[in-house]
């Protein structure tokens, strides 16, 4: 905790973009390289030519273990593409608190697909075709990795055709929701961070001779099987 | 209000960024972080090497900061990506402003899906095949949180078979639009800033030893419903 | 134009990012904000401590003001966003030439959706199934805004089926294309900046009992209907 | 070439924008504005107050302009948006290799749309239907611009079904390849820089009472037709 | 080895940008055209106004040449959209190792497409329609280069209806998995960067007279086929 002549406000040059920041910053994680570093543990590092200290790395990525620095959290934005070079830094700097908020921030949120199908027709009045009621559909099927299932899905997801094994890493194509609404399944794909990667859709073969009795014949030969495929990057 | 040596126009170095602003912006918000220690309330921050007023934070996201205080209305880029890190700042520097602007904005633009589908077919004339007359659809249906459809489609839609009962955030299969033009629906979803992010087709099942009387029979063999998943991100 | 003490090189600091423009290019629109501060018809700007003329408005979107007052057009990168914002900035400026050049921009290059249909099959050469000669369409279906649907399809349009009443501002799904190459129709959307956005097929129902005398069973086993909706933003 | 007091080595402020280059490279097209300007032609453009001589252009693309007249080659990067732009700057600059260069770079890699569609099946072995034995397809069609076609598949592409008048503007739906892997088309597809924009599916109609003889009814179930939508920007 | 004169921290304008590194780096390389410049072993590159070493080159590659000769390793972002400018640049710099780097990092990483099939269904309950136990497939087919699918897949391919034949950079449409989770497949494609980027899905054809014996007829109406594209770029 001894600082040696290294002021309160401290001017960085990393790689050749600047920086300004605190010594406390800097020595958040006081075992880390910065840490020593910036706190007179070991001799501070060399200073350009205008008296910066001067850091042999990359300046853009600096900016994300600053901000970890200065707020202890990691708040990288949506779409950050560099997270393995950040991985590198982290360790390069021995940061072990950043690598650690990097694995975490991954583990919660794991990438992965999900696809949600549904079996459909739609309910005609008694006008006939002219007059459909609605869209109409008995099971929204849920695939996946269990453990992404129930992340997204939760309380809503009707698991009893596939009775748990203690087994969250298998795949099921096994699970439906308690629920009908299409739309309410995409919602909560997209606030767990999913997106639609691709849909496809078929109808389906034969006429009314192959069916088994009560089955209204109109809403048979609108049948049809949607699947929408989502994935979390 | 009582500025003891703060100037009118005051250099900032936050982060490592440089911002010049004036005094009268940055006390927008007089009960702010900022608005206190730029009006006197309390004694205002360091300066760096160069006498620049020194803001431990990051330098980026500052510059929404600034255009909110000079402007008083949140304009961000349509793909502005790091909301989640904007409300952080505004949260450190007691923005209150800033905060309930962000929050009105996702009130007032929520995210989520809207489908769209229809069930159509051609019209043929009198030379039959080769002489379709144009696409024919009767309805073109609309799905998802009834509150979201509201928005999007206001008069043109058409609630008589889900009356309301009051619930805004159910979910809908039931609602129709008042028009049957497709590409009109596109527009106004896309007005919204919606965006189509997938679609799927089926034809229908069986031939005319199925068909109720009164429905011409080639109409009926290109029977097909078409499904459009929009979202608001 | 009696310009005192405004030099002919000119540097600005806009919030923090620096320009170097003349006092001709700044005043070229005279009646504007910025042509009254720089010639002298009222009193210039402040002056940052490095004796730059200070802005307070943001940095980045005044490359395009400055852009646009150097060269009279209004050329915008194919990706921009931040229209709204420019717009803006164009009225606190005063810039009339450039709101109204960013108001033609819109109207002239209208964004929505255009939906090109086909109704295919294969022509089968005498070995049957395996012997296919080639994808066979008879017609090119276009629906979307009139006025929207001409501007891309110009001459090649034919509105037999639904002629013109005067009003560009309807829908029709009644247009089709007077040559039947797909990708000729995909190719003029795509020279008027759309981008397809989703496409969906579907094949016919029912077998050769309910054809119509002269068509060719296995061509008609073969029929399908896919559907390309083209959009631009 | 007499160069009257221009350095060697020569700093530019392109509108605020700050380049380092050399007399050499900036007179590399000796007859452009660039070269009379650095060549002593005529009078060198104005400085700067830090003594900088001063471009009154947009500083951003000024890079690939440099870029280009450092290595005599135009190498932009794969998402370059503003190519527009740049054109007008290289007219500005009365740089004819350069646009040239912009215009050979256009003329080489026209966009456009291409489809690759087949007709489908799967062959099944001696247990029936859950033994399929591989993704069964007889020929990979090929639609779009002639030239456009040639230009990616080369040797691979079969033309017997529409030969050659001389005319490699017009578009054909009578391509197919002489290889019949799917994916190998695709391939081919990106290698030229061709990207997946769409695809859309359907099965056949009616039961095996249509069939022509010789064809083995459960592959005849499955057939479908898919069509793949590629493009390039 | 022997420096003359060339100090520790080095101080680069690169085409106008700066960086700031040390000799130690710069000459990771010997024999590359930095190594020889920074180690005395010719004349080190002339110095800009401000005493900084200039190089004639883009300046914002340089990034990632300088962050390659720090750690020896070339860790790109995942969007990297300049790997032939940075190509260009290696060579110029005689940077061999860069350009190994780069070389190997295509080969470990090729891209291409490969295609997910599956033929499925749905598991009925005794409650007939609306009592869907789950999507039921019995095999998912892979289709792709040979070495791209080995690749992904690995010890999960059954490759026993395509046998090798020593030819891994021949096409197959014969390969299945040994699992039958379709989501497991998408995963493993993610993991290995791929991304989907279409799909398509068709029914088949025709009523149960044309069925086998044995096959359930409700099963069998809801027979589908999806197909995938998957790509890296």
């Amino acid at each position: 905790m001894a600082e040696q002549g290294i002021p309160q406000v401290v001017e960085l040059n990393v790689g050749g973009v600047f920086y300004t920041t605190t010594a406390a910053t800097l020595t958040r994680e006081p075992e880390s390289l910065l840490g020593r570093l910036f706190s007179g543990a070991q001799p501070p590092p060399p200073k350009d030519p205008k008296g910066k200290y001067f850091l042999d790395r990359d300046g853009v990525l600096f900016r994300y273990v600053l901000d970890y620095l200065r707020s202890g959290a990691l708040v990288l934005p949506d779409s950050f593409r560099e997270r393995e070079r950040l991985r590198e830094e982290a360790q390069h700097l021995g940061l072990s608190g950043l690598l650690e908020a990097i694995g975490a921030q991954e583990r919660a949120r794991p990438s992965g697909f999900i696809t949600v199908g549904y079996r459909g027709s739609f309910a005609f009045g008694r006008d006939g075709l002219a007059d459909v009621k609605f869209r109409k559909l008995s099971r929204l099927l849920v695939c996946g990795r269990v453990a992404l299932c129930r992340a997204v899905f939760g309380e809503a997801l009707n698991e009893s055709r596939d009775p748990d094994h203690g087994m969250t890493d298998r795949y099921t194509a096994r699970f439906f929701l308690k629920h009908s609404s299409l739309e309410q399944a995409f919602d909560s794909l997209q606030e767990q961070g999913f997106r639609l990667a691709g849909s496809c859709g078929s109808g389906t073969a034969g006429g009314s001779a192959d069916l088994k009795a009560g089955v209204d014949p109109e809403e048979n030969r609108w049948n049809h099987y949607n699947e929408f495929v989502f994935v979390r990057d």
